[in-house]
């Protein structure tokens, strides 16, 4: 038998474990959301720590709370909740129905119970902490939330933006290591023209600077917050220095440019920022994407395959055929890049579809949101620690491909003009010679003229 | 300090708890796959459960196994993972990389050490049970793991099926108990003629109906499995009688009517089978996101909105204002599908990118496409438990809309003519009263007689 | 100076070209409606022109016009328009906003003027034929554009059915040319296990025999239509006997199983039918995408890539390499593909997005759903005709492959045992020899033995 | 009997239209690409010609032709084209395969005959005037494509931006105009706390002003060009010279301020870039269906609906019932918008799918995104002229609503307290009294003390 306390609301009575630091509210709302099985992101929940912080310095600094050791109660509550102490409480499920207000009741909930606990009160001693009243005194669901919202993605997308800068790095390391390797460059598949594969790995490194400096600018697009405009952003219910001292302190204490809307109507209502950063984070999943796969497609073979590249082996492939070598790591990538391609998706019907006065979907744009990062983050970090640092190049393969490839004949007009080269290709052809051997022989060019032809330097320089 | 088992593979050793059911190559790949920290779906490990316990089977009365006790230890493992017991022990990430080669191998490590410690043999002891070639005897990832995400997949859409038509037959309740009520129709969003409220759940229920009668076909698409098909479906490694028995041993022990695919090639490579469900699915979800969204609106108020309808109040809507109810439900349904909608897309995506003999996107797929389902069946439930089954209908603002709205005039017109309607109109607008009022005061109808026009069984009657 | 009449509605008058079919709805409609700059889809204005025929003929059956001569001229008027004759004078926006209206309402104009025409009356004499009490008799926007549209899809629908049964069948003539060709079968791009080139066809081929019966099934969903049910399918203002009878008239005028929906009201306003065949046009969408991409890699080359098999040269590739063969048909198929893909996504949003008695995008989603129809049948088209009928093959590439890839020790496996095969493996990696030679030297087999293991028939036989 | 001219390539002969502008690769390209049915974006085809205008301007300046009449004779007819003179002449399909090769040859084709006209040569004597050789000359389809699109693309944005411009004036017009009118703020559809219709239509403007400067950023991104690269970004094939000089050439005619990508390479294979703005278009599409929506709901009535503002009334709305005005135009923008969604799903999947040194899917990414533009231009354009601009208010609902709503109790919580309050909302309910008439019966407050508190400037203040 498990000890109860009893709480009740305007709905009625209910029983509630003795010592859950959540309260009546919650037990509701996990009654009513058993819809996703997932918990409230981590990091939301840290944030709303924050908020909740932040509120109550401001609220102290008034003098709203006459009882400073009350006050120094919520905020210790509070900090312990920014720092990720009180997470396993918040049990709300992630996609719970109404614009995240049974978070913000789980938050305000469990935060007045601890608040108690440390106050050496009883839980549940709503009278002297109250969810409401005090806890979450001149805030509303409406203002809250999204606060707590764009801090935890802006947390997130400052360690993303690392971990995309170390994957370009990885593809520099490999630019450089990659250098001298002249090899086949591709069109629609098909054999076009020479190029190196450090000019490869170049390419990709751009790509990924592209997104790692756009990632860095979201955090301008996420700093402006609708914190003091309570319910639907006219600030009811609110004092006007609460409202104007409330986001000085946010920012002072999470170290993040923080700005309060200058329309918080808008600000409240609008959800339009999500869908701009979720479509940058979608970039960044179109090139794992591509580049993934294009690994995947250098790396194929052993034998049957293009074999220009290795990836680490990193597991047994195959049960069936030993010393099968799986690109598992660009699997994986590829796999969280269509997942976040589908997730933008996800955000931006949901934003489109807010009525009115209040987006009434946020626990689904944040959820989904906050879940693209962290794969993102996952992916990048698993792409240039486990596979992209790893890679060793099949020098001789790139070579053999070069010497014989119609495509090197490309390197070769400028030297020795259109119609020579045309016979050398019909050499090559009818002879079963390889374009080297057929240029060879057919004394148009000497072996060491051919090979000044191929040099990394000659094909990399910028034009004829 | 933790005690450890030592187990190696062709990449080299690795310590291990002692303890651990699964091995070495499951610790490699939760190494690998740190990237969605979802696990996987726990429906797929039991019909994983089930196809390794057929290929135990067919492979013992095949012989394969000269030892009796052996055989029997392995079935028992497998059909303790049917039925859940062992899911804890699957531990790979749900987007692992690999077209399933890790939750494959976690089952087969699993299977032999649970085996083992039925045997009463040391954890590891490979050379007694072997995970390869004992558990995943004649068989590869490529044939198992789709053919268990079929298994998993009708399970669950047995599941979904029985919640749709629960929300139908919610919504059919309503429709009788709202059929004498009649209101004013609208098409986009303007008052249009009348109807009643049952025949505007009448039109829900039928919707649901057809979701219904799609979900209950989906099974017969999805019975088609490639087991026995080996690594592209050409059987390879496995003896003819095996690939022969085996699924007519796993549709005996599952019940449900699996066929062996007449093409296993294709069925090992072509994924369309799960973006045609996924469709389906998707087909729900949109008649989920509409539905909710017309409740939402019906029930908008409680003064200043359409207010026909109430819905339940599930618990407390406002921190500022008390008494406010929200819509919380039908917004909870309203996200999940929207989230179906979008995994919709990832399915499509992932399925469309396979290559060649096998689609690498399999644990995307699985992992998308599974909790699509829960999501629809999570979301049918709370929907018809929690909010159909409760609306109230506030007839006298329905009346109320009937007597008033110009709308209501086309209920007239086959009775008195348009050109009397267009004066009553007329009488309505210059002298402020309401359409009844304007028709009463036109001397063309009697009270009696107007109300007769806008009696259910009126508007109801098909044509004039 | 050109030549104009007036005509008026409530809102005013307006100057049309005295020789418009159209009037001055279509006038406004053109004018409030420059959103996309695309016509009216040209087999949805033939099925309106059906539906307006069969409603004619049923006003005219029951008596509604007791003028012969008139009823006559309308039905001559809808019987030119339902072959395509008037397709000129639909001239307002596809992506008109309002649920159809201006499209029915230029249909009802044009088919007013066209009787006129006939009738030799001055155009615009209403007076004599009104587009909405004559054309529009008894019918609204609202069950007639969905009716036309169901009738417009099962016409391309039909077309598109024999357009993928000659896709199948263009790879069913491969299956069987290149049923004696072995290859490598590849998994995760990675040499896996042999097959024939004949088994990679058959795949293809019964992926499109899916969707041709996928698609063959579309019609019985489509076949129900709400015609008579007029403005929300209460059917008022219709008459009962015309309600009856007009589906019966149209089903026998288009040879389609037509049949009245049950449930009227929820035939107007749920449109989850069209994103339920929407999904499985995204589903043959997903094969064309994946296959042609497979086509992609197979004729990479042609010396650094697969080059496995050529496709047909249809023209020029590159400006500068002479020579290279660019695969565009594959390219043109996916990218068709895709936009199905993304057309599949906007038909959901459409449709999830109606409100209450009617949804108010079906202009959206008629253009959307009907464009992917042409879509999907003009690269089915290309894709066999084009394409794959000219398909040729490497055989001397894919032999090599075989006599090369440690892929080929699969299939000696059961002839020699693991052992020898590894021992072969070993062999060929240390001397640089091709499995084949490696294995001839082994002294495990002859090259007659290694040639009878890796024959179509023992590559192709279904199991050990 | 036509009159003809013969062409041939490498693959045949063929008979053209003796007075086509276009050769043979453009007839093959034809016959080829039936797939869509649409045409080369006008712009595109402009832009096309200013790129062409550039390189022969550097080809002449850097002396490549000698000859000073056929030098200008070429640049002659650039100048046309990028006039919009020659679009006719461009008649591939804009979803051809091909990464824009068709269209590029089908552009050298038309410049190569025009340039014959101007000089008084024969169609078709390429002797004279080659496509290649000449108009071609130092190019390749891979970076004039891609340069020629962003420069379309950066001029439809210039237009889209101040369409979106006047759209947010529209809206702040709105705002000064209804900034006295107080009403009823609403979340989740419930009615929440007071605002005023202004304040509304400022959240809108706001929000349109957040895009308008997101795409007015766009162009930073859209400025780097790939031109000078040819084939695969090494600029094989072009002088040193020409590729120093072009791109400033172009940037000096076109006035944009282009500049020539740092890494070629990268440049001509990721088109993240066009993911990125296509997100942009998207977040811009979602505030055009959040608002478009809102204001459907504002003005959903005349009776039975929230009814608190009117739109314009463009055309007669439904033939069944005279005088209903339909929201025509929130419903075409928000077609719109739902297509834009849907787009941007096509350009990112088609991003994503670009293989190596190219993204094959050009003509599917430019086609797409270009369509978007156009349909957010058309819209913005329709949707502030059409409607906003012409929105009216129904004061006295708004008022009704006030003073009737529960809602309207939390303005008087700051004066006279939560029990009072309590105790007034009670007295309502319990009476069947307005909010108005119960505050004024319980002694609470005077009247005048009632509409103190709910006058616009009470409303808006921020904070109590």
């Amino acid at each position: 038998m498990v000890n109860t306390r009893e709480e009740s609301d305007f709905i009625g009575k209910k029983q509630l474990p003795a010592d859950a630091l959540w309260g009546i509210h919650t037990a509701r709302a996990v009654e009513n959301f058993p819809i996703s099985g997932q918990q409230v992101h981590p990091e939301l929940i840290k944030a709303y720590g924050e908020v909740k912080l932040a509120c109550a310095q401001t609220n102290n600094t008034l003098g709203f709370w006459g009882d400073k050791t009350k006050a120094e109660a919520i905020e210790k509550a509070a900090f312990e909740m920014s720092q990720g102490l009180l997470n396993e409480h918040i049990v709300v499920d992630a996609l719970q129905g109404g614009a995240g207000t049974s978070t913000n009741m789980n938050v305000n909930e469990v935060l007045a119970n601890r608040t108690l606990q440390i106050l050496g009160k009883e839980l549940g001693d709503y009278a002297t902490i109250s969810p409401l009243d005090d806890i979450n005194l001149h805030q509303s669901t409406n203002d809250t939330y999204p606060t707590a919202l764009k801090i935890a993605a802006i947390r997130l997308l400052r360690d993303l933006e690392q971990h995309v800068l170390n994957l370009q790095e990885a593809f520099q390391q490999k630019e450089k290591e990659f250098a001298h390797i002249v090899k086949i460059g591709r069109t629609q598949l098909q054999d076009a023209v020479l190029t190196t594969l450090g000019r490869e790995m170049s390419a990709y490194a751009e790509a990924f600077n592209r997104d790692r400096w756009r990632i860095y600018k979201c955090e301008e697009r996420l700093r402006v917050v609708n914190l003091g405009g309570t319910a639907i952003g006219t600030g009811l219910g609110a004092p006007k220095q609460f409202i104007f001292r409330v986001v000085d302190k946010l920012r002072e204490n999470t170290n993040i440019g923080l700005a309060r809307s200058e329309n918080l109507i808008d600000g409240t209502q609008n959800a339009d920022v999500f869908v701009e950063v979720s479509g940058i984070l979608k970039a960044c999943a179109v090139n794992l994407l591509k580049i993934s796969n294009d690994l995947r497609l250098l790396s194929s073979g052993p034998h049957a395959g293009l074999r220009e590249i290795n990836l680490p082996q990193l597991q047994a492939g195959s049960s069936i055929m030993p010393g099968k070598v799986n690109p598992v790591i660009p699997e994986a990538v590829a796999q969280a890049a269509i997942k976040v391609m589908g997730n933008d998706q996800v955000v931006a019907q949901a934003c489109s579809t807010g009525n009115l006065e209040l987006n009434q979907f946020m626990p689904l744009i944040a959820h989904t949101f906050l879940e693209s990062i962290d794969l993102l983050k996952n992916a990048c970090k698993l792409f240039s620690e486990r596979c992209v640092s790893g890679i060793t190049a099949n020098e001789e393969v790139c070579l053999m491909h070069v010497n014989n490839s119609t495509a090197t004949i490309t390197a070769l007009i400028p030297k020795i003009g259109y119609d020579r080269c045309s016979e050398i290709i019909k050499l090559s052809e009818n002879n079963g010679l390889s374009i080297k051997e057929a240029a060879l022989k057919s004394g148009h060019l000497t072996a060491d003229e051919f090979d000044q032809l191929i040099t990394p330097e000659a094909v990399c320089r910028l034009g004829n």
